[in-house]
């Protein structure tokens, strides 16, 4: 009878994947006293001052249904923070705060891809965004980045040959969750100038620009903003969660041109009608106040990364180059085919949990991904337990 | 250029309607001083003990990822309230809390309706679920209610001769908004006969149920739960706001047969991947200490009913029955054929602001919507400045 039920579902609902870094997590709390790096999430709560915002709000009776594309003062606090970090003036009106960077995938999805349509997306790649195309009915379609000497690569001429007339978008994660792979300024020109040629969107996730580590320490990473035209198809996705250790919050934001704007407001709408006030303010203080905070997790982050990049290096067993970006190691196993028997190999051998690589779509079968933005002092157990078990693996 | 941005998204995104409560709401706002019973919200604020949870929870630092499907503790709360409410043992494993009820029926027309399918819906109706249905590239197909003595009635022999080959689903509101019919039980078998007789899926926001006003002063409105076997295809919307004040919190939760809990964990993850836990464990204060409250709010809503209804009648102006549930009142104006204007009319007459009746679908044309979910002497004042206004329109 509940069999009956489950068949009678859409075939897009059911077909929506389970998380393989899901199926790990519970694996490795079951185990009990794992050091937890599967999951892309630092081990800091929010700042006070940032909850302190949102308590002061909740004190003030800011309780009810509001703007549904968000707060003017907090849509004017991000156009602050984007143009500063841009270096170019980006208004208030292109920006469309909503309950996380996967609403907003959703929402960007939504705008550009439906049935029949094909989605382009460099692979390894957090599942969530594929997953969110399917649920649109569109087709992810995967081009593998090369893992070569000089790190995470992408191929630009196989990724133009593996559009279609289907092709209707172009996801860019960059710097990448999981590899790294961090996107050059010519490298996007390129990918623009194919969205252009072909009449293609760009949904842009940038999330984790700050977190660069390529020569000379820029303060973030090459951007579309860098390169884009008016005129241009890109609509970025954003987060509050990384920056500002605000994982649990669920709060996010789309960019985009401000003609688009009725349309991203009716899909808030009919998603979740708009995010709480209160977590609003919280946003609007960590914007304004979260600097030394960022840069903080910052410096904690590139630390973190040579620590554990230096145990994966000595023990001779992987397939390893030093991330650019974002906070995560992604390498490969010699001999390990098998990734999610692997993690929890390490999870019985080390008591470390890492993210099976074979979640991450094509390409990553073989690998695991670690994510380094903890302590220095669990890093540096956690390094030791790593080299200790690849050494016996 | 950017007429051409526009054009190139996908119609599923472009064709979602706009809000006609929100154009309503900008006119109101920009007169000034005007009393807001367009919006579906009372007029307090979140009660302090729901509040202080939060902020507990925020101070503790349960600022990370969490659960898909909700925290235990939340899911068990609802559970036990709803066994409560229903008068029958139901599990915590069916209950899947989400952000809000807009993103509960999103998820449940994802599970139920895609491209090609149809979803009847009776009508006059809440804007956001035939749009939530047009998202997923359904078609909603009205079936409008009748307006008469009894006040409003659903035809079943209308209702089932609008089932094609297509139907999918079957979206019913009890007690709805905006008009206040709330079926009897016999109509919710009936109904129910028909989804098992065609193979269809029930979604039932019964969100109101709470706000009933037929003789006897029952606790709750008849529900799907009443008549509903093992097996039955039947998916429950529920929110966190009505009952509980909590309209800026958003959220909700999803009831369904344990056996779709992956479906709707997967739909949740790639939707807004969970609820933050400091507003979950707000969720739980409501459910375990918010009984007076609620009541507080349904005595409110009585009181505010008859002194509106009574206004309303004293008009000679109108084709109106006093609502049998939820807390608005729908009812139809003498010679006004253009809800927009009539309400545009109200605001500047008697600075009073309702929705227009067009925004709720076919048969809402000709009305209006008032909440009245609102403070006793300002629904005094309100129902003075309706009955002098409807006189002179």
């Amino acid at each position: 009878m509940t069999t009956s039920l489950l068949d009678s579902l859409r075939s897009e609902a059911t077909g929506a994947p389970a998380s393989g870094i899901v199926e790990l997590s519970k694996y490795a709390r079951a185990a009990g006293d794992v050091i937890q790096l599967w999951v892309g999430e630092g081990d800091t709560p929010t700042p006070a001052f940032i909850c302190e915002a949102a308590t002061r709000s909740l004190a003030a009776g800011e309780t009810t249904y509001t703007w549904q594309r968000g707060i003017p003062e907090l849509r004017q606090a991000i156009a602050t923070y984007a143009s500063n970090l841009y270096g170019r003036p980006l208004g208030s009106d292109r920006f469309f705060v909503c309950g996380s960077g996967m609403q907003a995938i959703q929402i960007a999805m939504t705008m550009a891809a439906g049935p029949g349509d094909e989605v382009l997306i460099p692979s390894p790649v957090w599942p969530n965004a594929p997953a969110a195309a399917g649920l649109r009915g569109a087709t992810p379609v995967y081009v593998t980045l090369d893992h070569g000497n000089r790190g995470w690569q992408i191929d630009l001429d196989r990724f133009e040959a593996a559009i279609t007339p289907k092709t209707k978008a172009i996801f860019v994660n960059t710097p990448s969750n999981p590899t790294g792979w961090t996107a050059t300024e010519e490298e996007l020109v390129a990918i623009l100038e194919l969205a252009r040629k072909h009449g293609l969107w760009i949904i842009a996730d940038e999330i984790y620009t700050r977190f660069v580590w390529t020569a000379g320490q820029p303060k973030r990473a090459p951007s579309f903003h860098d390169v884009r035209q008016d005129g241009d198809r890109i609509i970025w996705v954003n987060t509050f969660s990384k920056n500002w250790a605000m994982t649990g919050w669920r709060m996010g934001w789309v960019e985009c041109d401000p003609s688009l704007g009725d349309v991203v407001e009716n899909l808030i709408q009919y998603s979740t009608s708009g995010s709480p006030i209160f977590i609003q303010r919280a946003g609007i203080a960590a914007l304004e106040r979260g600097e030394s905070f960022v840069e903080h997790q910052i410096t904690k982050a590139r630390k973190a990364r040579d620590t554990i990049s230096e145990a994966i290096e000595a023990s001779g067993r992987c397939h390893f180059s030093r991330p650019d970006g974002a906070f995560y190691t992604f390498f490969g196993v010699d001999g390990m085919t098998d990734s999610m028997a692997g993690a929890m190999k390490l999870v019985d051998l080390a008591k470390i949990g890492l993210a099976p690589g074979a979640a991450f779509g094509p390409g990553g079968e073989g690998h695991l991904r670690l994510c380094y933005l903890r302590s220095q002092g669990e890093i540096e157990v956690a390094a030791e337990r790593l080299l200790k078990a690849l050494k016996a693996f």
